[in-house]
């Protein structure tokens, strides 16, 4: 665990310039908007170590799937998040010499992340070969209001010479993506045009023939008075760049605001993303940098009020918790239910597709509780479209009559995953794809969703359950043969605890929800047993057959679940007794190595006591936690956060502590050193989830919200924002007592700590009870 | 099934010509002298779908490992089989138009296998365009007499017409290979010359820095009479010609007789390859083509004469038997103890290596009973030679202290195969090696071969053995935890039964080597238990404890052992339940359906039952196999043989008669719709087990060999030879009874239906018992 970055609540600081932490840093200090988002690639060249990103969501490549040896199955491709052109660049020269931090002698290099308004600055001097001295400021961010556009401000003045210096604003789409399967280029040129001004590049992708047209607008300003622009247009291929010389003077800043637009085909009719860009640069241009500054600071401000996280008395920690809030908020809004949260967000490309089992187990419930309840119904929805292809994904491995198998990995809902161990064995994220719903109604009461889209869903899973269990002669039971559970450092066992007890849940759920919607609206309930040929007297009855006759592994003697048949056949060796040497296994040791150890990569029997919690008495989940999780590594950045929920509820505080720090500063302090590549998007919500239902103790249960709050020792307090059912809620936990102020015209029940609480409307409400510690 | 090629007992024959069976044909009518060989390609140009095919034993290519998800653990490199220069190509033109049988029309074609004599021969007819007929004939081999050397007869006259034909014998390096991860050419050229007659080019492959040589050397002959050559020399890159015009007249044939030699730096210094080469084809050419194939006939009817197997009443049987051993000898020869068996042989080069457990499994017990003992010898002594990269192999997988693991697939001693499941998980293969020691001092008698190498061996693959076990708590028993068994259509399972019988048999055989090898040479013992730090007394004692209290899966209800835990688990179906349409499985069910389902790709606790049958009563065998072969898809083309060994076994001869239609005929009938890719070879010397072990019932034991004949209704008759410990027999079993001959000048004991007989020496000897069907 490195400490790079300055502690600070609202902002990550880097001081100072350390070429070999780059990449880490052009991940942690991304920026977004939900529509569009970068790394923080630096706007002149950089010669040393970078990895360039800019990314259009939503905007992808069917990259060929390449593996050693073809498995029956396995998808054709593999869509890759795509990196997109470059509209950041400013080519900056100090008379002959470039302007490159990896050339120059840098004297002074601050960045700042400003997390409460949403920008990304950036402030250094430096020194050419030449000795010429410069001092830069920069200042860009993706615009919150205005989604298809960025905006930069950057600043220059000499510090010791007078002089030319030639500054070439550029967008450059001639970039490659580090993940390409065959070191192709996924880019064709459309067309493009170069003003004095502005100019544009369109491009479209390869195969999926997505368009997009990058376009940029700057003015330039020097002493404080606008220059007017006579620039040398450049043109090449995918390229283009206005260069304008000027004369600095000592003393005197060079201002270029460089305006950009990503208009995409998915929004827009592809023969006029040219002529809209160039109007949204106008309208925006015309706002002005300070105006657009401004409204995206309110846009934060806003987003802060529903999501913010107050922790007091521990820095590291409030920084930790802000950082995982402000990137959730930077990769997803909700806005388009064709968009996903991408394991790397706009971070990086790393495992390419956007939509992993991460976004129904641990995302849906942030954005449950932190924006409107359409942000979640559009993630499940996106669900809901694909499930034509999660059919066609089940029937590819012999599934039939409208069984669905969602992808383990997509981007359009296709699976483009391959690995066998995973693609085809890794089901249990259809579990979490149900729960997603189960959730989501307990959640809002929204049982519409039901109605209208979640029972199709719900239906076609339970299909794939009957079908993708079956019947042990030997045992009499229904068994569940070759998966893999959340634990991937186990693969093709029998009877995994966790997606035999989430398949059962399925069914249940399923049948219930069939009550639900039969009762709530037996026409379209007709409608749709017409649509999908359900034939459900048969069905439901081979549905109940399974749930009255599954198997779940299991170990009486030790009164605990078994994660699969034989664990206990394994070598029963603690990660207390691993060398530090070997660790990660994942880098140390071979993989069948690990496969053969006891040893669990993330929550899997736990994730279930998780999930299902009402359903086993505290002892259960004890003796369960106090087997499994010395068991665990924790090498998968979600195995944490639900460590420290149940240590929570647990009552371990101290425990639920440790998790938490893990999970909160995993990129910050690139804990795994893979920061690199990108921030662990996903896994942040999970760390809000350690805060909310860990500490908070929260949860909802027969439509009531209910806390259970603890506080670990090292903070003051702790308090953070709910949105319920159309009501906002803070929630403040203090040695004092849990505060509960209702911020709506609403009031409300809830309970704390088991005891019901009505709270007033627009009320404060300090409660005392049982905060011990 | 097809019956595409004619049925004859010493030929292969081929009428008419099929472009879309061209690929098979190449494959099954390929040459070799164990080596070099080829595929048989054509010596005209050819257009058509074909598969180019030259190959120089013990010559490869390390190409880089490419995989989708890279494991910890996997090789960086697959050593691959390597396409060579082309040494038998002439290229044709009639006038000023290029003899291509895919754009002549051929008026008739003939290509025939001469088993008997080792050449390949082929006659057609066919006219260009412009209606010019010409008949070709084109004789070659590759001599087993001068190893390193082919010939060919090329012969061509007109039909119908008189004009100019142009003839140009090529050497072409610039080849490319099919099976490259990254499309890269493997070989850089050294030097090349090109003289009036005869000319070469060198090459040397990347990485490797192998050189071969491949020359030639020339002469023409018109109407029976030599022609003086004035020839047009060519070069090209890695390209050598000679073009010489001649004028052709109707009923005058033209003959191009071309000598080609290929030395590698393997056998010969770098710098001497070409003028060694020169050498040899001065040597052979002037012996001339018809001597050469005189004595290639002369060598072929010595190998005959221990090898053949005479079917009576069956010719298609009898091809089928007679191109097994054809192309087993063929592909290796056993001279070299750096050299193996690759799966392809001679015949292409999918699946890259030249080492398999086939070898150990399947070849192994061939050569020992067909051949000198010092051949089979020369196969274990590769394996002896590469015992310290099987340790280095097992290092990188975690173990120590001289534990071994041998590769999986390899070409020198390092594995260069890259799935987990296999590559880690079938560690069953250093079974079979260890088995191999036993089965070759078992046969052969031959004790001083456990001192000098085989125990060394045995030590450290029982301590991979003592370290890959571990000790359940649960079972208070040791498990096999991971493993993949010879039935790959299960993967990373636990408790293989045939993995830990074989490993168990491993540690017995072991400790009783030990004592074998103190008892004979304490001397030499002692060196070892230097050289390789063997604690005995420590390392006995634990071979031991795992030898007593091994866990072995086994179902008592069904009194059979379980090839896995959890086997009953599964959907009992059966083999013939399977619609045809959905076999091969391999091809049409998924991965992950594969593996749930009970269906077994090839023998598995069956092939246990094979390597220890005198430790199971009969009654137990039966009940296996009746379990089990009927859930058996023998979709490798290792499973019929030994299939029909313990059909006849178990007395049904009828079975086992259809297991080895099943196997004799596999390449010749492409019975798998894959010999376009090159012939199954391994798999051939299966074939002669099920002939010689099934229907011989042939055994070793307490050094008495011993048959249990049996003989299918549909055979007249069978014999082949058996050398024995320097005596050779034959053995003639027909319905009248069992004719044993001894061809050689010694007596010996041998059992026939557990009935012992003195045979003398040069003796026919009729023993009329028990043949009952």
């Amino acid at each position: 665990m490195k400490q790079y970055f300055k502690v600070d609540e609202w902002k990550i600081i880097e001081e100072g310039f350390d070429p070999h932490y780059n990449k880490v840093a052009e991940s942690v200090f991304s920026l977004g908007n939900g529509r569009m988002g970068q790394r923080a690639n630096f706007e002149e060249a950089y010669s040393g170590e970078t990895l360039q990103g800019n990314y259009v969501a939503g905007v992808y490549y069917p990259d060929k799937t390449r593996v050693g040896w073809w498995k029956n199955g396995y998808p054709e491709y593999f869509a890759k998040v795509l990196n997109a052109a470059n509209w950041i660049g400013i080519d900056v020269w100090i008379g002959e010499e470039q302007l490159d931090l990896a050339k120059c002698e840098v004297l002074s290099f601050r960045r700042e992340l400003n997390m409460k308004e949403g920008y990304l600055k950036r402030n250094f001097t430096a020194k050419t070969d030449s000795g010429k001295g410069v001092e830069v400021e920069s200042i860009r961010f993706c615009s919150m209001v205005d989604d298809e556009c960025g905006a930069i401000k950057y600043t220059i003045a000499p510090l010791n010479f007078e002089g030319e210096i030639t500054l070439t604003p550029f967008i450059d789409g001639d970039i490659v993506n580090k993940d390409s399967n065959y070191d192709e280029k996924f880019w064709d040129e459309v067309s493009k045009a170069i003003d004095a001004d502005n100019g544009y590049v369109q491009l479209r992708t390869k195969k999926t023939g997505f368009e997009v047209a990058t376009a940029m607008k700057f003015s330039i300003e020097q002493d404080g008075k606008p220059v007017s622009i006579h620039s040398n247009p450049i043109q090449k291929e995918k390229y283009i760049a206005a260069e304008v010389k000027l004369q600095a003077k000592q003393g005197q800043c060079i201002t270029l605001t460089k305006y950009a637009a990503n208009l995409s085909s998915q929004n827009h009719p592809a023969a006029e993303l040219a002529s809209l860009s160039a109007d949204v640069l106008t309208l925006i241009a015309s706002k002005g940098f300070d105006t657009m500054l401004a409204e995206q600071a309110a846009a934060w401000s806003e987003k802060w009020k529903h999501n913010d996280i107050i922790i007091e008395g521990d820095a590291a920690a409030q920084q930790g918790i802000r950082f995982n809030i402000f990137q959730l908020n930077q990769t997803y809004t909700g806005e388009d239910d064709r968009l996903n949260i991408g394991p790397k967000g706009f971070t990086g490309e790393k495992y390419g597709g956007s939509t992993y089992w991460d976004t129904e187990a641990y995302c849906v419930p942030f954005y449950l509780a932190t924006a409107d309840q359409k942000v979640a119904r559009n993630l499940l929805l996106y669900r809901y479209k694909q499930l034509g292809k999660a059919i066609d994904n089940a029937k590819l491995l012999g599934f039939k009559d409208g069984a669905a198998l969602y992808p383990m990995v997509t981007m359009d809902g296709t699976e483009c995953h391959n690995e066998w161990e995973i693609t085809f064995e890794e089901i249990h994220r259809n579990g979490a794809i149900a729960f997603a719903i189960f959730n989501y109604v307990r959640y809002t009461g929204d049982e519409t969703y039901l109605t209208d889209y979640g029972l199709e869903v719900l239906i076609a899973i339970s299909r794939f359950w009957a079908q993708r269990v079956n019947w042990s002669a030997e045992r009499q039971q229904y068994v569940m043969l070759g998966v893999t559970g959340p634990n991937e450092y186990e693969n093709n066992v029998n009877n995994n605890w966790y997606t035999s007890t989430i398949a059962v849940w399925c069914l249940k759920y399923t049948i219930q929800a069939i009550g639900k919607v039969k009762e709530a609206n037996q026409a379209k309930y007709n409608d749709l047993v017409a649509k999908i040929t359900f034939k459900e007297e048969q069905e439901c009855e081979k549905f109940a057959d399974i749930i009255g006759k599954m198997y779940f592994a299991h170990d009486d003697k030790l009164g605990i679940f078994l994660q699969q048949d034989g664990y206990m056949d394994k070598e029963q060796t603690l990660v207390k007794d691993l060398p530090a040497t070997e660790r990660p296994l994942v880098q140390k040791w071979s993989w069948d190595r690990i496969l053969r150890s006891v040893f669990i990569k993330q929550a899997d029997v736990l994730q279930g006591l998780y999930f299902f919690e009402d359903n086993y008495d505290i002892d259960t989940i004890r003796r369960n936690y106090d087997f499994y999780e010395p068991r665990t590594v924790h090498e998968s950045s979600l195995s944490p956060c639900v460590h420290a929920i149940l240590a929570a509820k647990l009552g371990d505080v101290e425990r639920a502590y440790q998790f938490y720090l893990r999970t909160s500063r995993l990129d910050i302090d690139d804990y795994n050193n893979d920061t690199d590549d990108g921030c662990h998007i996903t896994s942040m919500a999970g760390t809000w989830m350690a805060v909310v239902e860990g500490f908070g103790g929260m949860r909802v249960k027969d439509g009531t919200l209910s806390f259970n709050p603890l506080l670990p020792a090292e903070w003051g307090a702790l308090s953070f924002q709910i949105g319920f059912r159309g009501i906002l809620l803070n929630i403040r936990i203090s040695r004092e007592g849990v505060t509960v102020k209702n911020l709506s015209d609403t009031e409300m029940n809830i309970k704390i700590y088991g005891t019901d609480y009505l709270i007033d409307a627009n009320s404060e409400n300090l409660i005392k009870s049982k905060l011990a510690n």
